[in-house]
């Protein structure tokens, strides 16, 4: 079958730093689908299916373009029926929902700050200028600002990961159980997101949460392990 | 059938405050079985099966005792797999513990340090000693020292269900999608426990989480509404 095409966000030595182009390269392995991760330039994104879309990930499948990680999932569950899926009920289904959401509140605003220069000062040279400016709108504060105070915002965003490391203390060896699944997908995209730029360490060495992404990088193939990664951990 | 026993923790005035005996009365009555919830104080607990269990909630089924309300949910799941499933998956079942560990982490010490005072005073008079003992033990302090600090720690609490708010937003009528799952019974159990006997309010009266739970509480013949409950917001 022809490869489905992910438009994969692209930063300099070939980085990918986007953690929702993370949960979706790792969902089309998980369904056994072959893929392109074509690599493309923040800039690049509207020229990408009429321009319909702001942001990855994008897929092009066939004819039929669909933008938005959870229309994604949703689509290659829907179009590919007797593959894998991706969601085992509904209820799965928003259960990911849920743990996106729970990330968001607990770790998402001091991972965000702690990590958005790192991203910035990996950005293709012609993506600098608008991600700076649409960067600073956002966040209400120029990057070399959110500098200061970064340790306290790296030991809050590891904290905010707490109720992963419960879960996984109970289960595992997967957020999801015996094997893996979409949530964790999700949040192994934050940290693969994290570890393809960060400069300062997210985790210490000794955190449980290595172990575990060690294994969610392994699957499909060593797909977490295939474009350039920083250590995580001190 | 002969109903399930369900040993339910009681305070006075026949309320029931355990969070983790709501959500088994939410599972028997999801998976259709008859059962009677069976009130007992917290130092009778070790007079049932023989003192094998510490907590409640115990389920009698037949000749069989069960406790812990992990072990009780996987029991009826395999003991009863005509009735409709508690877990759709086995992923979905560590995303359940997922969503208990997130509150856990975002919620449980200031909720419990805020009401624990409630529950106390409500307890049954031949429980009070051991229950004093025990919780402040179990806290480093002594319940009349946790009235201080409330208000920030119920501030705290409602902050710590963010994750819950943001996830039904997206989505609903119930947490776990169309239909109402295991995760809306732990969340809903929780916040049935506060309205048992809570003095102060935990909510504020435009909180989306109160519609969601009057749902919840509508359920299986107004379940959630069976045993005496204070107002939940001002």
């Amino acid at each position: 079958m022809t490869p489905i095409r992910l438009y994969d966000l692209q930063v300099r030595d070939d980085r990918r730093p986007s953690p929702f182009c993370w949960r979706i390269k790792y969902a089309l392995a998980h369904k056994g689908l072959p893929f392109d991760a074509v690599p493309i330039a923040l800039t690049d994104i509207p020229s990408i299916g009429g321009g319909a879309h702001k942001t990855v990930p994008i897929i092009e499948d066939g004819g039929k373009t669909v933008g938005d990680s959870w229309a994604i999932a949703d689509y290659l569950d829907e179009a590919y029926p007797d593959r894998p899926r991706l969601f085992g009920s509904p209820a799965e289904r928003e259960l990911c929902r849920f743990v996106e959401a729970s990330l968001f509140v607990s770790a998402g605003k001091p991972l965000f700050f702690a990590y958005v220069k790192d991203v910035f000062d990996h950005a293709l040279e012609r993506d600098r200028d608008y991600f700076r400016q649409s960067r600073e709108k956002l966040l209400g504060f120029t990057l070399e600002e959110l500098a200061h105070g970064r340790a306290e915002r790296i030991e809050a965003a590891r904290a905010g990961l707490d109720s992963v490391r419960l879960t996984l203390k109970g289960g595992g060896p997967f957020l999801s159980g015996a094997h893996p699944g979409y949530a964790d997908y999700i949040v192994g995209g934050f940290l693969l997101w994290v570890a393809s730029v960060a400069t300062a360490p997210l985790l210490k060495g000794d955190d449980p949460l290595l172990e575990w992404l060690g294994r969610v990088q392994d699957l499909h193939g060593g797909l977490g392990r295939k474009s350039p990664l920083n250590a995580l951990a001190a």
